[in-house]
């Protein structure tokens, strides 16, 4: 089975060099969120130093992350709405307005998933609900509210 | 008039590697946040890698630096209320339980203050209320739940 493509490797160059989640950025941690059946997941990668204390992920860290991957959420299921497959065609963009992140444990420094689902979606406003899970544990819930900045699809 | 000390100074050392504030984390953000009359103020120059687009500065940096500013702003105030001059003796400490940030408008890529005010204390826990402002220009706000993880003070 190929794997999905990455929904920001989609973006057109002059949006692909954010801090969080482009890919012409050297220094950032490109994050990349695909579909996966009815969710949107990001699978990150922490690095030694995102630390808060031994061992566990710095807050500010997971709150990016979640930023990423709420806005790419939001842009894929954009697309599905509207019968598109990704990748096919210019994707929707979002810019996020309100970031709330529930930290309900320590974070340990290890691969960490990001689960997405998009729970509404009006005119140019989308809200995604996601969770942070190492090794199968949910250690953070995020929730974001996002607006629509372009209206390419 | 000696500037005052930055909180994350007076943490020991091995709280002192927070990615976001950790004055030992070399690749981090070295936050700092010092009282500022009945405030606490965090300073912070981006990087220029840390845009969203263009000339704007990423959200998820803008959810870092408040969220360490957060802590720092609770440590200071519970020092202050217990009429204790902060650097004096070891300091509290708080981790971050819950975290929301409002995206007013795009944040230039420029010297962000963060403005922290304690609204709320109890026994462990700690609600802190900050503004982030660019050239004078209110751009995000944000609020955090925080909550005491020692007893030092």
């Amino acid at each position: 089975m190929t794997r999905p493509v990455a929904i920001q490797d989609t973006f057109p160059e002059d949006a692909s060099h954010c801090y969080g989640c482009g890919h012409l950025n050297d220094v950032g941690y490109q994050i990349k969120t695909r579909l996966h059946g009815d969710t949107a997941l990001t699978i990150f990668e922490p690095w030694s130093q995102h630390i808060a204390y031994e061992g566990t992920v710095y807050g500010g860290l997971i709150a990016s992350v979640i930023d990423c991957h709420s806005a790419g959420t939001a842009a894929i299921f954009t697309m599905i709405d509207a019968g598109v497959a990704v990748g096919s065609e210019p994707s929707p963009r979002f810019v996020t307005a309100h970031l709330e992140v529930d930290f309900l444990a320590p974070t340990p420094l290890d691969r960490m998933e990001i689960v997405g689902r998009l729970v509404e979606m009006t005119d140019r406003k989308a809200i995604v609900e996601s969770e942070l899970l190492v090794d199968g544990k949910v250690t953070a819930r995020g929730s974001a509210v996002l607006v629509r900045i372009n209206d390419d699809v």
